[in-house]
């Protein structure tokens, strides 16, 4: 059958195979297997490096079941790998996409999973005979871990245009090797002729199925996170300076002490970031001259601030500077102390295309509506909007296509660790999202006219 | 004239000569001389380290001056020496006593200000020709600083019994060099014959003159502090245990954040102090993983309580160790902690005799209602009662004779510094309280009928 004017009835019965996509998932996972942490056959987790032998056991896997499944593949130059199957028109592909590459003490999922719904749906596809008005595809993202080549979502970023190809091809693997991108791309047979370029591969639109690599949609015990975006962050240096002192000849009513005011100020930043949905987290403090008889003269930490929208951040900012310098000469202290400031990183929020945020809702509520998984009156429960951290090839691929994500939920909100988990049901829904938000997606486009 | 029974109005004739006090004061300061720290000839510090050439030279002029002055000489096995001035009856003496010895960037008045003074108690007893009913005697304590061997007070304390003479002996120099106590003693000649030993020098009282070391005299505009005491004090590593967890993916509502407790104990901590009169200090504290993204799990910080009396430090240990734990299971953390305490140092109150308080007490009204200082009215207004921070002779002294201390004013509080600054007019207020102290101890044990 054709997908033309699909309707929600003929979209609902688009099934995946739960067993098949779980066989996949465990299968390649004998490509870079990791720390044991059960007794099951599949507890186990990963450590897949970018690029390594076992990266290229898992690329081989996939290049080779896409074709068979009737893609084209193009690679590129920093190994991104594109399967394409073609459309009733000929134009740009309609992508889900994620990354093959673990952590070095990686799970099953991170990446893994986004990878294995796209392979998936286009089993789906033609299981159902489906043909869509355009192309769809499935993309491989290079080192999206920045665990082995010290940056993440270096190849998004290169085919976004910034992060430049040389930089990426000079990235040396840690720990001391010879190895760079380029030459173990060249080694491994995944140096591909086209350029990493979002002008050689355009691509229609890009969705991504994740785990939520947090606790919300566990705790909530929702099904579908439909991300909106990522969040704003920004890092900031604090030095707090009043003066060192005795902690024994030193009354509380003579002392400038640098501990007790950043303490103040750590719980203040805490308590005024959930007034405003935001975070507030320091995770790094030192203290000068650091002795056990020294009331601390300088105290140092680190203030990560986050929020849904930049404006937020720069809210929280701007009154946080206010407050603190409150604090700092406060009646509560004896003696006034200083507050400095450094700005270490800006990361702006992204926000999502509204286009993708919209297919994937419309299909999570059709997929959870389904009376295979819950009463369909309870549908909208199980789903929730969901800012992610910042730290996936979404990030990039919105700069250049329309862009969601869909994020299901992982055991104890536990990621990056062999223990990671995502159950085989959470797995097949969010399956079932991707799929149906790439050919609502599609079929938006067709509605339209046009690509 | 003899002093039996001298009256309030001939004890306050016996007046300091504060020009001679602090000519020997900076005179005997070539010996060591340390940082500069202003443009007058006297504003360097000191760097006299035990038993350096500085120190013998120190030691030298403290041996020929009291010998002069009529003194007999007794050198121990820890080279303390004793200089005693006969009385009208054999007895054991009343001592004052201090250091000579400084730190490596000291200056010019911790400890030294008290031999001098007890050299000037020496002087006016000459002057107004003062034959007392005991012996009275100046103790010059070796390595008081602990800073060149690593042991404060270490020769008291084996004068004492508490430090075994082989232990202070076998002291190696601090910073790699091969000499030890034992050996500097007998390169300069100070390696004394007789016991260092409480029984084969006993001493009927110890007076110490000090600066203060802290800033509580100078805030309060007070002449003269009365020592009655050491505090106690106990210090503890605490251990606050969460989990790590990543600053962006976590919600408020799912994290352990030990930075976050460890900041509310650390406030916590100093607000109950407060209340009991008791100090609270965290000197020390570190984050762990420790990175800029990951809300530490696990936050250990220092934690030093001290108060005048074993029984409040005691009290604020049992409460703080109540409110940490629910502070860690409090309704206002979404999850919650643990905190572990490990004991460190536990060092009991001292308290000092009443004799000797009431001695200085007595003697802090009487030069201070003199005409020459201040309107006899606001005499007892220039005084208080104050506890002094471990870290004086005068401890380990108190366990075997009746004891107390004379506080002094210090620029600021600061002291272990060149700038450290006790002005003329007070170094001579505390040397005249000092003497009169003795004096008034020596009739006090004649009033009594016996040493």
């Amino acid at each position: 059958m054709a997908t033309r004017a699909m309707t929600e009835a003929q979209l609902k019965t688009l099934k995946v195979n739960r067993d098949r996509l779980l066989k996949g998932i465990h299968d390649t996972c004998k490509f870079g297997p990791g720390e044991r942490w059960g007794t099951a056959e599949t507890e186990t987790g990963m450590s897949r490096l970018a690029l390594s032998d076992s990266d290229k056991q898992a690329r081989d896997w996939f290049v080779q079941t896409t074709k068979a499944l009737g893609c084209r593949i193009t690679i590129d130059q920093m190994g991104n790998i594109f399967a394409i199957r073609p459309g009733r028109n000929e134009s740009t592909a309609t992508f889900a996409g994620s990354h093959l590459d673990t952590q070095p003490t990686g799970g099953r999922y991170d990446g893994i999973l986004g990878v294995h719904a796209g392979v998936e749906m286009l089993r789906v596809l033609n299981d159902f005979d489906i043909e869509t008005e355009y192309p769809v595809g499935v993309v491989n993202w290079t080192n999206e871990e920045g665990a082995r080549f010290p940056k993440s979502m270096v190849s998004s970023g290169v085919w976004a245009g910034e992060i430049s190809l040389e930089d990426a091809h000079n990235l040396r693997e840690v720990g001391g090797g010879a190895a760079t991108m380029r030459s173990e791309l060249e080694r491994i047979g995944y140096l591909g002729s086209i350029p990493a370029s979002h002008d050689a591969m355009p691509m229609a639109a890009h969705f991504e199925l994740h785990i939520e690599q947090g606790p919300v949609l566990e705790a909530e015990q929702r099904k579908i996170g439909v991300v909106t975006g990522v969040q704003a962050y920004k890092w900031f240096t604090l030095d707090v300076k009043g003066r060192d002192a005795h902690t024994g000849t030193t009354p509380f009513a003579a002392r400038a002490d640098a501990m007790l005011l950043a303490a103040r100020m750590i719980v203040h930043a805490q308590e005024l970031a959930a007034t405003k949905g935001a975070l507030a987290s320091t995770g790094i403090l030192t203290t000068l001259p650091g002795s056990v008889n020294t009331v601390p003269g300088h105290v140092r930490f680190s203030l990560d601030i986050r929020a849904p929208y930049d404006a937020t951040v720069d809210e929280l900012e701007t009154e946080l500077r206010r407050d603190f310098d409150s604090l700092a000469t406060s009646k509560d202290l004896p003696l006034p102390l200083s507050v400095s400031w450094q700005s270490d990183t800006v990361s702006p929020a992204t926000l999502f295309h509204p286009d993708c945020i919209s297919a994937v809702r419309d299909a999570a509520l059709s997929v959870l509506a389904s009376p295979d998984v819950v009463d369909s009156t309870h549908a909208s429960s199980l789903i929730r909007d969901i800012t992610s951290d910042a730290g996936h090839d979404s990030v990039y691929a919105s700069h250049h296509c329309p862009t969601s994500m869909i994020f299901v939920p992982c055991r104890d909100g536990v990621s990056h660790n062999p223990a990671e988990y995502c159950s085989p049901e959470d797995c097949a829904i969010g399956a079932e999202v991707l799929c149906q938000s790439v050919l609502r997606y599609d079929q938006l486009r067709s509605s339209r006219g046009g690509p």
